[in-house]
């Protein structure tokens, strides 16, 4: 097995032999640009990575993974359409670099390419990469769609929300661990238990992003932090506060959720004091730890090397920013 | 084999079972609203038909008769987005009856539904359908783009414009009979004859769109006469007009096609008869003649009996509503 920074460059080696001048340029040329503006390529990484935990070369993975974040791609750009995001890592998004007809249909043809990748894999294969994908590519636009409208929504439950995160993040990260684990032959068994374990992981991941908004270090963040606070997003911090506050501060939270503030400084102390106050900091940390243990216990029935579970937990301590 | 009508009918029984009550409401919705609307169903018949003619029974076509139908409308949904179309078969298109990102997410859903409904079939059947699908959607794609770049061009030739109008809309006839002669295990000689068969009766059949456009019958043509005068659209009329035209109305022709009019009644007249006496009238009279024996030609040399011949033949003609 290769370090993870070699996976990523043997990913990213790839990614340029794919990127070829196509015509139309209108078509193709945010394409090429989108898929180049970089990024940690997690999930492509995770399939390349599957694969060999189950025997294979991760060669064999390379089409699959690429699909994978071709994919991801793609459900970046219609979603910066639809929350009228201009910037992506920093730079303009597809739709405001072009236009919204080009982030539309770009978008949409690179969903159809990331089918054609599975190409080069014989029938049966195939078959079960494609099928696995539709089934997450599916869940992405529900869980998209459960976002839309927790917006408008005031009575969300922790397992709506916990739902909402697991289609919309985690079944992409589970998906890309077991497509690896399906180039390699991996018996059904062991697809499934590498697919819960990436779910799991995704949600753990996802609900420490929810966290690291309130309570991160702004030096290693990356985003603003306080961003959700801003936005009145109601994540997972939110709905426990909700359940655990006192009625007193729960008129006051929602009445904080509902303003749109020039100056945010004093909002974000308040609902953060609520937030630890309240006990949903710790239960939201208490959720991670739960989710991340859950993807890791998971390793234990696994028919891999001890070496190789604890590359997988290497990893999932990696991205869980936990030092062990 | 059935008449016309009855593979309709099947197709709509078939459809009316595949639409059930799905969650989240606000992504499926949308879905059921745009398959229900009607239409003819043509392409979806086509595959039931082709299905039959090498051999197979209609209901071992319906899954990939489905995913046609799926994909059509998937392309109506972005399209009328892309086009700010407000009507679609005299109903509210999607995204003006809920909005925008409805009509992105729940089209991006039904591009991934088209791909499901492979899932029926054995993994071979499975590859080369969703092999066709993503190759011919692609070009749907690169069609529409083709489309909107020669709305700011002025020197489309019209082989460029062949190849738009074979992408945007021809390459799926073709392979919406191609994937019924796939199910039916049809040789690859006869999958590909069909498809070549599909694809001339489809450009044909909107090269004689574009001429009916100008020169149809108030009263049946459904669309109203003259709209692509109206806004400009450079079909093949104009393209062979300002090749056939002397100086003075090439000039007369481009300047009333760089102009939106209240009243456009003297517009078409002069359109008309530029079209008319330039003999570019004849000339898309004469291609749609040619696109149409092609399609005919093409049946010479199938292994299939003079009856089904005859059979392709009467519903090409009824389909370009020639009595012969």
């Amino acid at each position: 097995m290769l370090a993870i920074e070699n996976y990523q460059q043997e990913f990213v080696d790839y990614l340029e032999k794919y990127s070829t001048v196509k015509e139309p340029k209108g078509l193709y040329d945010p394409i090429q640009y989108i898929l180049n503006l970089g990024g940690k390529r997690l999930r492509p990484v995770l399939t390349l990575m599957a694969a060999e935990i189950f025997g294979s070369d991760y060669k064999v993975a390379l089409n699959a993974a690429l699909s994978i974040e071709v994919f991801h791609n793609f459900s970046l750009v219609h979603d910066d359409i639809m929350d009228d995001a201009p910037l992506r890592r920093g730079k303009q998004t597809v739709h405001e670099k072009w236009n919204l007809n080009t982030g539309i249909l770009s978008g949409d043809a690179m969903l159809i390419m990331a089918y054609q990748l599975f190409e080069n894999y014989e029938p049966k294969t195939f078959q079960a990469l494609a099928k696995l994908f539709s089934e997450t590519a599916l869940k992405v636009c529900e869980g998209q769609q459960y976002d839309v409208d927790f917006e408008t929504r005031n009575d969300v439950s922790v397992s709506e929300y916990l739902k909402m995160i697991e289609y919309k993040t985690a079944v992409l990260v589970g998906a890309a661990m077991k497509m690896g684990a399906i180039v390699a032959l991996a018996s059904e068994k062991e697809q499934n238990s590498i697919y819960e374990f990436g779910k799991n992981l995704g949600v753990a991941f996802q609900l420490q992003d929810d966290y690291l908004d309130a309570f991160g270090n702004p030096e290693t963040f990356g985003k603003q932090v306080g961003g959700d606070i801003i936005e009145n997003k109601k994540t997972y911090l939110y709905i426990k506060a909700i359940e655990f506050s006192k009625d007193e501060d729960k008129v006051k939270l929602r009445k904080l959720f509902s303003e749109t503030l020039e100056d945010n400084h004093s909002k974000i102390e308040i609902v953060k004091t609520i937030f630890n106050e309240s006990g949903s900091a710790d239960a939201t940390k208490k959720a991670i730890e739960d989710y991340t243990n859950k993807a890791f216990n998971l390793l234990d029935d696994m028919a891999i090397s001890d070496n190789k579970k604890a590359l997988l937990k290497a990893f999932g301590n990696n991205l869980m920013n936990r030092t062990v």
